[in-house]
């Protein structure tokens, strides 16, 4: 048995990267080789153990990649060892009540890859076939690897039934609300988002996209100023905090949808009469389906959002404990982890 | 300058019925003679003095009636004195933004008729022409005297795109969660009602509308038993209580959609990750809009929902203090107030 390169969480505060034992595909399986992996929010939670209940150590994680196949199971049809791809990470059931009326991206048991199990920090990644997705050739990976966050945006927008020339406020101004501003903007929306930390103001308006400061200005006197009065048709929560909630609803207009993208695991205290008495919405919005990954793909390949602008660090495989730190250490936006062998082969 | 009778409000605890001038209609006005009107339960809140900051005393109060024409103002074209009538009670000022984006019923300046301006508890109402509609002779006074809490049952079904065959539950089970039970059921839905008081479990049984008492029994347990384990395509927050909010939610399949129809006028402690893990939708839901009125209009008239069994007690307009007072002690379901001048007209 070869043994490969794999970036492992075994508890709180300690991420390494190891060399393990590299698995062979069953029938219905591939094996990638990542190029790059981003380091999710998600995945410094691992590290920081708030997910141990969920997490089977050692584990190894990570979930947003693109990589090459690099070997086939033996019914995995209509791929070739070299096909760019990126990965759905969600295996459903198939058998649940949800997933029965049609929402396997929400499965009662999903199992989620790079979380549930092991995931893309590492030079091979065996993974379902139906969870590949093509990347055309000639696209950058670098940009590839941002295609899951890029995905989440696509179904955040789609879930809040974004039209062109209404009025997004974003709340929230992290890699996932950047990305949702970038969409929203694609789809025709005009965008403000709203966001305290200085420095990721400054990489907004780089991206073209106006930010207020919530600290000196009032998100809903700014989405009343930019519609005649009436407020914002759509606010995306991406803070996941009780002030950024309030926020994001007062900025609405009436019928106004507030798309729910930050997590809020605590139970929030929340003034439910504007959304009875001004009629509004609020849509939970987790994960993505294949769709959203597929129009992920056309807009990145397509280069119709500048997300290389969001990566802030790329770092080796072999460095996975910096790329952590730089992330938790705050400051940094998109964290990549380059998977290929060291003085390997090129994208 | 005639007289008439009337019921008006004076301060916290007194609604009398009052001999009053009667205003002639102006030029876009029409003058009504209700039949029958209903006391709603914001008419209780008045007489409570909970309104005091919104109310002009002494007020005229009450909005939800069916009378006949009975004076025109010079352009107040295409009704004859005595057509029969019921009357969308609200006066938006057409040009905030709200009404500009098309929601005139929740206009920013709403003049609501009976609360913000005179209403329905008299021998007659002078209203706007653009208020009235028109209800099919034939229709029962008593039924057509429901017009308008079966037009918020109507605008919150429709707000919850509720569908044939889904699954509704209904939390709360005073006048407006009955309609909504009956609406629902109309529509094509199974409906499932949660409400702790014995009595208006019975009428709900009455009504062929299964009833479960959340105090023995867990809503989302019969939900999920009725749906292959997945749980109610649409619930109905009626009840404006926290509990009720709660197992609202709880009761919802993923990408279930909750009706926000109940006031939660205090801020309120809610549990967010469902919305988020499942996908779930807050619809607020306020009022109604001319079609709902015409659709209930079209239901009640057609003898489609059993309105009649919910009136419990039926009063004359002189002894309108005896209609707050059953309405105040509890048991009664819709009290009505016969509006017609004693030993007058038949409707």
């Amino acid at each position: 048995m070869s043994t490969h390169l794999a970036a492992r969480y075994h508890r709180a505060g300690t991420v390494t990267a190891d060399e393990v034992l590299r698995r062979e595909p069953g029938p219905e399986e591939v094996e990638i080789a990542p190029l790059f992996t981003g380091i999710c929010g998600t995945d410094l939670h691992i590290a920081a153990g708030h997910m141990d209940g969920r997490v089977s150590v050692p584990a190894v994680i990570g979930h947003e990649t693109v990589g090459r196949v690099s070997a086939l199971g033996r019914d995995a049809t209509g791929w070739e060892v070299g096909d760019l791809v990126t990965v759905v990470p969600l295996r459903p059931d198939g058998t649940c009540p949800t997933c029965r009326n049609g929402h396997s991206h929400v499965c009662d048991h999903l199992d989620f890859l790079g979380i549930d199990s092991d995931g893309a920090l590492a030079e091979h990644w065996v993974v379902p076939a139906h969870t590949l997705v093509r990347v055309p050739e000639g696209t950058e990976p670098r940009d590839a690897a941002l295609l899951e966050p890029t995905s989440v945006a696509v179904h955040d927008v789609r879930r809040a039934r974004l039209a062109p020339g209404e009025l997004a406020a974003v709340v929230g101004g992290g890699p996932v609300g950047l990305l949702i501003a970038l969409v929203a903007r694609h789809v025709g929306a005009e965008v403000v988002l709203s966001e305290p930390d200085p420095t990721r103001r400054e990489l907004a308006a780089r991206l073209g996209i106006d930010a207020v400061d919530p600290t000196h200005e009032d998100l809903a006197d700014v989405t009343r100023a930019r519609s005649g009065g009436a407020g914002a048709a759509v606010a995306f929560e991406v803070s996941g905090s009780e002030p950024g909630l309030a926020a994001a609803a007062a900025s609405l207009a009436v019928r106004g949808r507030l798309c729910l993208v930050g997590i809020h695991a605590a139970p929030r205290t929340v003034d439910l009469h504007p959304f009875f008495w001004r009629e509004l919405e609020l849509l939970g919005a987790r994960l993505y389906e294949r769709r959203d990954v597929e129009e992920a793909v056309r807009l990145v390949a397509g280069g119709e959002l500048p997300v290389a602008q969001l990566v802030s660090h790329v770092l080796p495989l072999a460095r996975v404990e910096e790329a952590f730190a730089a992330l938790a250490a705050g400051g940094a936006v998109k964290v990549l982890v380059d998977c290929r062998p060291a003085g390997g082969s090129t994208s």
